[in-house]
């Protein structure tokens, strides 16, 4: 692999929130291209992002920022892409690497579909399974990736040499690339990403809302503190994979509320045994998790 | 307080798992009593708490265990306490102070007063705000309840020697002592503590249940570790909750059922605004509760 990739001379980074500003940040310390251009409407996370040492210059016009790039790094919420795309689309080089970060893929591919008539061969959609309840470019740490994995899922066309460059450019920060059918990736991050979030952000709102709210805080231990983490992120990111991942997510959110509602009877009808065993394949499920997860800790230390 | 304070001369914990090895450990760091029994109906567990320095003494006899007690400490699953309390109650000295680590307070004191015909007024129902996702005695850790909350719910005519006993035994061990309505209680940690854990335990329980589980599973990344943390605690204590505390239970799921099922709709009907107004709500919400934290650790760096 490595005898094919080619040290990009300019690579663009088109959004500086903690994913764009992370991989900036980790890219520049093994000095992995020769300049590193951040684009942001935001004038402030420009500045901040040049101040960090998250990009080696800040330019706050998008066409400016693409022209003569080598490599794309779209990482900016999903629904922004439609209109980056299409102002970015006249001014991209022929030979113009494209990726992104965005937590679901099809509609990315169906997006850049629309807009360019087919899925560009050198667009490589990806999706880096890190993250953060902090967002911002002040958010950002440039290990972010750092034995994290990173999930490519080309079409049948998609070209070689881009791939090659993609997996290149994750590899350089810690991360572990594999592919994935653009659909079963939507499906299975629904269910391990998606649906967590949304559940986080519900029950959040929920005691938020109830009477005594200020002593269910109060009184909230290390076990709630864990579990209502997410429900701090970032809510524009996931009103738009909501609204752009909505099969997927219905499909496993509504077994999630069938499962539930079993639960619910059982309390109601106070059976105990079914309760027990549903309690205790979940600890069987969740035990297993903690030694695969032990196992990856083992491997790699700062996991 | 210090003059009203008698340092007991046997304490008797019943249960030797998470909550009573705790205890027992860090009762006997600070020499609290002259002498703690331990009883468990687990030989294993008897044995093992000897070998961990949680008691002085193991008794694997019911009635002897509590025979001369001072204090006697309820340490086991919510459902095991009625058994409990017929068997001990011939052989209880009358000065002896009852209290329990229970979750839930209505049953508890219910089912004292199902045994003894009244609430005995030594009788302190107190839950300390503090546990693991690990179980059993081998889980034992001497600062599990430092810097964390204890409630007590005494009745009007709860003992107030008792009472300055059962506070003294608590904050020898590093934590705070507060005191609640017993219906209040369970409402509180029915939201704050129960709800979260049987989402946790269900949601684990459906994406097991999934045909990609192995995928959800190798793609879950820190976000899910954290959110599903708790789904490996003990599911028979769980059980017991949930069968002891279903009215307030139920009123908190059906809060958070209506609330996801709204979110739902809004998902299928892409009403982004609301998805917006919702995540922001919670994030907002669980930013202030992170605010929280971070005070109580400035204030205790060891909370």
């Amino acid at each position: 692999m490595k005898n094919d990739f080619h040290k990009p001379k300019k690579l663009t980074l088109i959004g500086l929130g903690l994913m764009g500003g992370s991989l900036g940040a980790a890219l520049k310390k093994n000095n992995w291209c020769e300049t590193i251009v951040g684009y942001s409407r935001n004038p402030e996370s420009l500045k901040q992002a040049l101040e960090l040492g998250c990009i080696d210059q800040a330019e706050p016009d998008l066409i400016t920022a693409v022209k003569d790039a080598d490599m794309i790094v779209l990482c900016v919420p999903v629904l922004t892409i439609e209109n980056i795309l299409k102002t970015i689309r006249p001014a991209l080089k022929a030979s113009a690497i494209i990726t992104d970060v965005a937590s679901v893929k099809n509609y990315v591919v169906k997006i850049a579909e629309k807009i360019f008539g087919t899925m560009p061969e050198n667009f490589v959609p990806a999706h880096p399974i890190a993250g953060s309840e902090k967002s911002g470019v002040q958010a950002t740490q440039a290990n972010l990736y750092q034995h994290h994995k990173v999930i490519l899922t080309p079409l049948a066309h998609t070209n070689a040499h881009a791939m090659k460059q993609v997996t290149a450019m994750w590899q350089s920060v810690g991360a572990q690339v594999t592919q994935m059918e653009v659909a079963h990736h939507d499906e299975v991050l629904a269910a391990t990403s998606h649906l967590p979030h949304l559940i986080a952000f519900s029950l959040v709102d929920t005691l938020a809302g109830e009477a005594d709210r200020q002593e269910i805080f109060d009184y909230a231990a290390g076990g709630f503190r864990d579990f209502t983490r997410i429900a701090a992120s970032d809510p524009i990111m996931w009103r738009d994979v909501f609204l752009t991942n909505k099969v997927a997510a219905l499909q496993v959110l509504d077994h999630f509320l069938t499962d539930l509602n079993q639960l619910r009877s059982a309390i109601e009808q106070e059976q105990g045994e079914e309760l027990l065993t549903t309690f205790t394949r979940a600890k069987v499920a969740r035990d297993q998790f903690s030694r695969v997860l032990e196992q990856r800790k083992n491997q790699n230390p700062s996991f």
